[in-house]
């Protein structure tokens, strides 16, 4: 499923324990030791709960993907598609490193990763609530309230960051009822130490992406290096591998069916205990809207990039990333279609309801609340839905316009009070961008990505339609197709950032610069500047209200679960997480009459192996599969090497390159992906249906050792 | 898998018990009556032994199929594939009853099915093994042996027959250790009732037959008729339906998964306790030439019927039954490929041996024996391996004259001395052969492979080859495809036998007349007679040497069996027989990572069907399970109609059209196929793998109410 974190959680709900489901906070897990106890771990539940011990002292974030440390020299293991990004900065034309994987045989030979790459080692975790929601905020309301909430926030950011080289955050937990800060150390240089051919690491592509039977590699590997005196530092080749406290080891048995599993890592986003109201919106009219635009998408880049293969390179992440989200949305509405999921939800949301309004007191406390957040959340919904196509026609260079000059602006002020995003720590990763734009950017890709979107929204009334954005880029009533080309075409050759250095001399300069550009993209940011700021004003003071309605909503629903006697876990916000359940097939797969075995083995590359594209297995592996070269890493009752494995486990988006782990605690293989029929789960958790799938170990060590002969690394990892 | 039997078996060998394994006789179901208990069955075992009460009185054979009584007036429930040929029988161009289906809604609309049509009901099994094997006949050997067996046997089934009505056939169990005489109420006037549309009852066709997913509706309705006196007759529209002594009651609750099922029918063959040497005979020789020459046929059948609907009809139940033990054939050789069962044989029979030879008197009453029967298998199988192409050279009017002339060889003979299938009680179905062979054969088609396989057969060496065919049909050494072409061209010509009144008219021909005939075929089997009937001789000798040695090598092996603590059932020998287990999918499929559910349903259909060919569902079908107009036959877990189901049943060939019954001994759907990967347990039963494929009763019903509208059917079958 590529489990990446492409959006972040704005919101984040909660939902109820039922076994196997449930996203456990660490410090929850003494909560859940019988269970944990019964479902066969060996560890003391408690050992989990401390974040700087082993085994979650191994546990980081990249930033959207999950990964571990599994060797002492700072060794980072994850998904091939997690890695993908920097496999793809490092290819060019003759040097195709996603065809051809790599291995760094030396320390010296580790290649730096895409720019922006980062390990996140979490440090601390502190409930912050009392402090975000002091007094004084607890009495704001709308835009004010926001303002306050991010200054506390931002206040307390800053005194936690004077430690150089972390990253604090705070994180809204249960709807915003809770807030947590968390601190990271920020690892900024970050090396490509492996990733095998794509092949073997993203064989089955798209096509087998959500799938089972999967057959993919999905592993590689990073390696985070500090300053000599063990500090996070830019990259530099005077630096050295990092020493983790804790890393993982290596299972020494191989897992089967029934064993305890469990999946430490940073999911994303869950939506268990949404508004009936929300779920109507997003599945009758925004999934829809996203699966037709981004097909558009992906067909608008093939045609642009055939032949092309500079450009194909420069868009694959974003087409991986896309047809990730395609066939994701459309999945979840394929299970929606035949559901009575809608129906569900109202009835329970009207229960939660009557059980408020049939007491006085607890009328009092949430009734109107309960009434506010509906009619909130509709009027964000009907706003996100008339501005859909506003979104997808900002040419890109004016969306870095927009950015460069919010910071300029930005920058005026003293630090503390900018906003979240253009504050002095949040520079390196913006500057990074910026510089990093062209990689990733084919002008005609864009202006006929953008011309496509654009049609649509022009077709708007004026009254559905953005007067600031049409004023700057100069749109009308009834413009046809060749007006509209005629006009990018215009703004296109106007400016000059897509040139790297032009681009970048923005970085530093202030907001007078800007005004006086002739640059035709800053001009038209320039001119939208302060619409767009009193849009956002009025975006805050919606949201303000959304937050505090939500929360007493949040609290009406968790005090109605607990009354009925139901333990109630966060939904997902992008923080360390702890899932646990066990290897398991399922009885019902996709197809009538077939169900889905726990395993699958090497056995099943070859006849998928099609030689060519997706399917493309590398012909050294297929030779040793042919040859039952399996070595020890053979499973005796499979009798072949295990590939991939599914499991009773809740995970989503951010779960990507998870180290998954036995019962003693022992790295076991990498969560991947989920199963399409089942990721409604994020929404709508179905115990029966729902399966992860990781990569096992096994598969892992032989194709490294048997194929791609990384022999150096399996040792640094502990193992032969 | 098209579970008829199209050869019979000649010896039938023992086998070892095991739960799920194990054909049993009705009369042993008392031995294992504790596992029938623990595995579900709520009848009395000792019912089960009683052949003529309830349910075994409502089993019958259809000669190749088994059936079973459904109505209080002789409807008989059996496979789509076993009333196949009645149906091709009765269709004709512009009244396509194969493609169509058909429904009489009427007794008298009712068609009578293809010539020969029989439906066998069991009346008594009595061991007649001190009968067979008397004191005398215990003295002989070589051919001598064989006869006086025949003479013994013959002597039985022809007091027994004198009970008008009624066949006897005595079977061999134990390898020849024992025999049983069986009486059987033949009935002759069998009709066509209802058999659904091909695109139900074939639906996936050959590419589907031995597989799963399975979507195929096996399922068809004849009606036994007697004379007004209750007694068997030739068909006459004054007949009236048959009322058997007990039907089966169709259940009213349905299947799911571990629930108990058993299976009762007539299995053909098993073979799996043969000698190594039998195995290797087999598996490394006999069906890779089967294999490759059926291939052939195939090929030419359809090269020669193309756009001939005549000529494709009469060939179709031929094509059917060579397909399916083409595909048998060639699971059976994949599966052993990659197995170590010849070395395990050859392993268990050493074993076997030093058993025998470990002790005095052992290797006195066995020791020669042994050696023996491995000597005189291997003979056999030489021989049966240099006349592979003669048997097939034959055209087919050549193997019509030749059995007219034996007849009438043998009719000079008092009827107790002829051979048996010569005798006046084979007559009816030897005139029904003889006149109905039109309807299946072109000549055309007949020639070109007869030329086929003859080009291979000339090419032997004279040595290799018969001399008697050679000089009876003109085959020389080095003859070119031309040579033998113009010479079956001429033997063609100069027969009239493909004139179905000439034909019929040798049927009361003296050998005199043959011998002054000037019909080339008539010629050809006169003038090969002599030597055919020398061969026959040695054969016999070496059969009677075979039985003797076999028999007591058999009695070796199950003393050995028994002294290690293994009961001993008797390998399937087209005789009544039971087998139970439960209903079960299974871990792992044919696919990697994919594993079968126990249950396919209706909603499987729509994906395989392609509107044509194999694959062609009727609309009305496509159309009620598109609208769910599943009725009460929808199952509650599925939300579906069930339409097929895996068991873990032992049955093989001869099972098609077996009930299927619940632990109640209600009627619970009909066996017709196993799968490809697990048919090889005909030879080397295995557990994991094998599972029997039934089609549900509600499938049958949901489409015979909702869809073919036989009402009339389900309500005379007791149900609504």
């Amino acid at each position: 499923m590529k489990k990446t974190l492409l959006t972040l959680a704005v919101l984040s709900t909660a939902s109820v324990a039922y076994a196997d489901e449930g996203m456990w906070m660490p410090q929850q897990l003494p909560q859940v030791a019988k269970q944990l106890k019964a479902a066969g771990l060996q560890l003391d539940p408690k050992n989990l709960t401390k974040l700087t011990e082993f085994p979650m002292g191994a546990i980081v974030s990249l930033g959207g993907c999950s990964a571990s440390f599994v060797s002492p020299q700072g060794l980072v293991a994850t998904n091939h598609h997690c890695v993908y990004g920097s496999v793809a900065y490092n290819s060019k034309p003759g040097r195709d490193l996603l065809a051809n994987g790599f291995l760094a045989n030396t320390l010296e030979e580790e290649l730096p990763a895409q720019p922006g790459s980062r390990i996140f080692v979490t440090k601390e975790v502190n409930n912050v609530t009392d402090k975000i929601i002091d007094k004084d905020t607890a009495k704001l309301t709308g835009k004010k309230r926001v303002d306050a909430i991010e200054k506390n926030s931002k206040a307390l950011v800053s005194a936690c960051e004077k430690d150089e080289g972390h990253r604090c955050n705070v994180y809204p937990y249960y709807g915003g009822l809770e807030f947590y800060m968390i601190k990271q150390m920020e690892i900024r240089d970050v090396r490509l130490v492996h990733a095998p051919a794509e092949g073997v690491g993203k064989f089955g592509g798209d096509t087998d992406n959500w799938m089972w039977p999967r057959h993919t590699g999905d592993y590689g590997f990073y390696r985070a290096y500090v300053s000599k005196d063990g500090k996070a530092a830019d990259y530099s080749k005077d630096n050295v591998p990092y020493v983790p406290k804790h890393f993982l080891k290596l299972a020494k048995d191989g897992l089967k069916e029934g064993d305890f599993v469990m999946v430490l890592g940073y999911p994303g986003r869950t939506n268990r205990h949404r508004l009936p109201s929300e779920v109507a919106y997003t599945f009758d009219w925004n999934y829809p809207a996203f699966v037709k635009s981004s097909g558009e998408t992906l067909a608008i880049i093939a045609k642009e990039t055939a032949g092309n293969d500079d450009a194909r390179l420069k868009y694959a992440s974003q087409v991986a990333g896309i047809n990730n989200y395609y066939k994701n949305r459309q999945g979840m509405l394929d299970s929606y279609a035949g559901s009575d999921f809608l129906a569900r939800k109202t009835k329970e949301h009207e229960e939660l309801k009557a059980w408020v309004n049939g007491n006085p007191e607890r009328a009092k406390q949430f009734g109107e609340d309960l009434v506010q957040v509906e009619k909130l959340i509709a009027a964000r919904d009907a706003q996100s839905k008339q501005e859909f196509y506003l979104g997808s026609s900002f040419p890109r260079l004016l969306g870095t316009a927009r950015t460069l000059y919010r910071l300029a602006n930005e920058r005026v002020k003293p630090d503390a009070e900018r906003k979240a995003g253009f504050q002095e720590r949040d520079l390196p990763r913006f500057k990074a961008g910026v510089e990093s734009l062209e990689r990733s950017y084919v002008e005609s890709v864009d202006k006929a990505l953008v011309l496509n979107n654009l049609k649509k929204y022009a077709a708007q009334s004026k009254a559905e339609r953005n007067a600031d954005f049409d004023a700057a880029i100069g749109i009308s009533d009834n413009m046809s197709e060749a007006d509209l080309k005629a006009l990018l075409d215009k703004i296109y050759a106007g400016s000059k950032l897509a040139d790297k250095a032009a681009r970048t001399a923005w970085l530093a300069a202030k907001p007078a610069d800007f005004k006086t550009s002739d640059d035709s993209f800053i001009k038209a940011a320039v001119a939208m500047y302060d619409g767009f700021m009193k849009r956002e004003a009025e975006d805050e003071e919606l949201a303000g209200k959304i937050q505090q309605a939500y929360a007493n909503y949040m609290k009406a629903k968790i005090a109605y679960m607990t009354s009925k006697g139901q333990a109630v876990y966060p939904d997902a916000n992008s923080t360390l997480r702890v899932t646990f359940g066990k290897v398991a097939g399922r009885d019902h797969g996709t197809a009538d009459g077939l169900a889905w075995s726990a395993f699958t083995t090497v056995n099943g590359i070859p006849p998928k192996a099609t030689g060519k594209g997706e399917f493309n297995a590398p012909a050294a592996q297929l030779a040793a599969i042919k040859a039952k070269d399996f070595g020890k890493y053979v499973d005796p009752h499979l009798k072949a090497v295990p590939l991939a494995y599914l499991a009773t486990l809740d995970i989503t988006g951010g779960n990507s390159g998870s180290a998954a782990l036995n019962a003693k605690g022992e790295f076991i293989g990498l969560a991947f992906d989920g199963t399409l029929d089942s990721i409604i789960s994020d929404w709508d958790f179905n115990k029966a249906k729902t399966r992860s799938i990781q990569v096992d170990l096994r598969y892992m060590l032989w194709q490294m050792k048997h194929v791609d002969k990384a022999d150096k690394l399996i040792k640094e990892m502990g193992a032969e």
